[in-house]
């Protein structure tokens, strides 16, 4: 623990690709508790309405004993804290897999958080690698809340650093219905779709089927910031108008998954809770000024084992353009107003 | 509660005036429960200072167990959630009347809302009608909070439809003292001035004048937006910058009201409760850089039969052009400067 | 406090040089009950990472009954119940002095604030005055958490008004580390750096030693305002844009002082409390688009009675040109890339 003394750099100058190695486990610094705060916040940034993440009353008539926090904000705060370990330095952020939420988060949790290396893989190039991590959020009593796989393109610091052995993980190209796990206590029962605001359950919803949710949010340079900031997320790129000629700063990709699952609502306002997280990518950057809109895409549906909850599984499209339906082009590339695929499960009333 | 099936629209499209029938009552959805997140966001968003809600001392050594929510926060939540059914397709938001705070809002309350149609009255062009709606907040004990009037334009879906019988409610010019309803215990014998911030009492305040607040507030597009999402009001002009060519978003008029009330700190900083909102009207759009500046003009004044509480009857104007004193031009028409004309009941220490 | 009548103006204009005398104890208006909704905002506002005011479990294990509200927050909080009564026809917030946090502000305390005359001195132009205050924030079991003293450039209201006598109070020109007030319980010995995010103690700290951190971080007019309206400061040129030919508003000092301080985390994360305030010059105005960055420098080192805790004294610089190190001219002018000199101490452990 003792440094060698003054003299040496205090900063945190982040790890290069050399830096990991397959079985590592990363301690992420910070622990963070959150409360009603974190919530006031998530609805002040994000048009979010779902009615169990709205209404404590709610919450207990599901089942669960008060309203917990977004998932997606108990991802954000376990995705920020992994930041200084494995993305201080990356050049891209190349995906998302087998992410599950094990427990909800409530009023006075604290988490923390921890990352896993199971893959490595050099670069042709020589000078990055890609580095792939399994991230772990664990509350004040030990039990993980969240646990994810993401990899990420990380520099090299010196060129001429020997390659490591290539781990490519085997990795899952979806969670099954029988992989998520059901919050203890949700019973969907006597589910009131009028409070929810909308009559659709899991039934009314066919596979293939594309939803436009309609609505779009013009973000600004602010919200974005104290969004990115609230996660504790200490990415250069997101805060400093510097680092690029135009003055922008490149917008946190969860801040697109945030607002798109929010502008969700409108037309999945009863796939309450996400469960799990199949795939992700942020296909092009968001900037101030962007218009984000979002359509989903039905992939799946199951039942679960808990009373009255269905599992469907969504594609989620953010854009900057208004498109809706349409997502690659015929060379397979996302096309320029896609900011962001997702593929994840939720659970909603049978 | 079934729908037809998966190809049947599933977002929100808004009520159309033929879809308002007299006696109609809605059930708005998304309860929500606030607690000490929104209120700090509300001292974030406006220049707010009236020490009833700034300190759970202050607010017990007048009667109550702990600062409340502010009352126009309270508002501001109940307003949102009738939006979905009452003004997405509204063309003008029209007036208020009757409006009264019935209890405080508490840290912890579950606020649900719902609205009546009381009138009905198709324009002669025949493409919109005027409704008239009453909507009362709710809270988790199922006590009515809050309960106003306000009345829409809404655009016809089908020009054809046919005209409903013309129904006009017959609302209060004003609200009568006897009217208010004061919150259980509140007592302001032992006011402290020095700690609310000014001195001036009921009896300082003369019928017929006017109180210049001085202070002015540039808005910006992220903090109207904020305030404008947090009460989950999701009214598409708010937010998105393509539905105007020169990309402005049009501010909420509530947003409008909270600002000039906070503004009207400085010289009214005693009127510590609004007990009723007696008419309104959002004279001329505000949007981001306008500075707000307000005035008032004291109306009327009463006593009540809480101990050393009065009563304030009050027009708080908001600017963009700084004038006082000037409302109409000798058509009677709101001078542009004009953002708002608002007629409310506050309670004051005697 | 009974007003002669509704005839007399009722907005507050502050106090001129004129008002104060050597001795006058004024009480701020407007107590306030901080919580947890301060504390979400205060993260969503500035990169603030340490983790003592982060998490409740870690301010547990540093013999803390919870995590506080973060000590610059209390000082904004007690500096901005100050400024309608010191600082409204302020022409400059000259300096501080003998600053001192007595005790942590947990979520429910109510602050409030009162400040003594402890110098007068007319300027040679007979046009305005240094006024220097002791200001002191009590909480709601009379206890003082924090004591600073401030002075600043006071208009005259009356040119012609008479001089008071010169009374210069005698300041240090820093705390000893006998004067610094360790939280009842602190205990550092069992501290876990990998959770506070650098493994640097005291003794990797070498008097002389500066420290480059890094990061920078953009400012907007919202955030400045947010922040601002949150401690309640009512001062005019944050917020009125027409206060200024070129439509931007004067960011708060205070904001530089807590950006600054955040962006120290990154190298000396273990600086977890700040105990002593010591000097602080607000260098140069800072505008929103300015990209705030900071270094500091070590300029003493200390024990403390409590177990495992040591304190370190600080010079924090913010610049918005990025330089490090360097700080004034040959002619002892702050360069104009300077926005903060302050000169602090923290507590951090040995």
């Amino acid at each position: 623990m003792k440094d060698e003394g003054g003299s040496v750099a205090k900063t945190n100058s982040g790890n290069f690709f050399e830096d990991y190695e397959i079985g590592q486990v990363l301690e992420h610094a910070v622990p963070r508790t959150v409360g009603p705060g974190e919530r006031a916040l998530y609805h002040a940034l994000y048009p979010e309405r779902r009615a169990l993440y709205s209404s404590d009353q709610f919450a207990r008539d599901s089942g669960l004993p008060e309203s917990p926090l977004d998932d997606l904000a108990a991802f954000h705060v376990v995705f920020g804290k992994s930041v200084p370990d494995i993305s201080l330095n990356a050049r891209a952020n190349l995906g998302y897999a087998e992410g599950r939420w094990l427990k909800p988060v409530f009023a006075g949790d604290t988490l923390r958080a921890q990352s896993e290396v199971i893959g490595l893989k050099q670069n042709s190039n020589g000078k990055t690698g890609v580095v792939w991590v399994r991230t772990k959020g664990i509350n004040q009593r030990d039990e993980t809340v969240i646990d994810f796989v993401r990899w990420v393109m990380v520099k090299k610091r010196d060129e001429d650093a020997p390659a490591p052995s290539t781990v490519v993980p085997n990795l899952k190209n979806a969670l099954e219905p029988a992989d998520l796990t059901i919050p203890s206590g949700l019973d969907f029962s006597d589910y009131d779709f009028g409070q929810a605001g909308e009559r659709h359950r899991l039934s009314d919803y066919a596979i293939g089927e594309v939803i436009d949710h309609v609505d779009g949010v013009t973000v600004e340079e602010a919200e974005h910031m104290m969004a990115t900031r609230l996660w504790q997320n200490t990415a250069k790129v997101h805060f400093d108008a510097t680092q690029r000629e135009d003055g922008k700063r490149l917008i946190y990709g969860g801040h697109v998954i945030s607002m798109a699952r929010a502008l969700s609502f409108n037309g999945l306002a009863n796939a309450q809770i996400i469960a799990g997280l199949n795939a992700g990518a942020h296909a092009n950057p968001c900037f101030a000024g962007d218009t984000i809109r979002a359509w989903s895409e039905v992939l799946d549906t199951a039942e679960t084992s808990a009373p009255g909850v269905g599992a469907i599984r969504l594609r989620l499209v953010a854009t900057k353009d208004g498109s809706v339906g349409e997502l690659k082009d015929e060379d397979g590339r996302y096309l320029p107003g896609i900011l962001l695929d997702l593929d994840y499960w939720a659970l909603i009333p049978l």
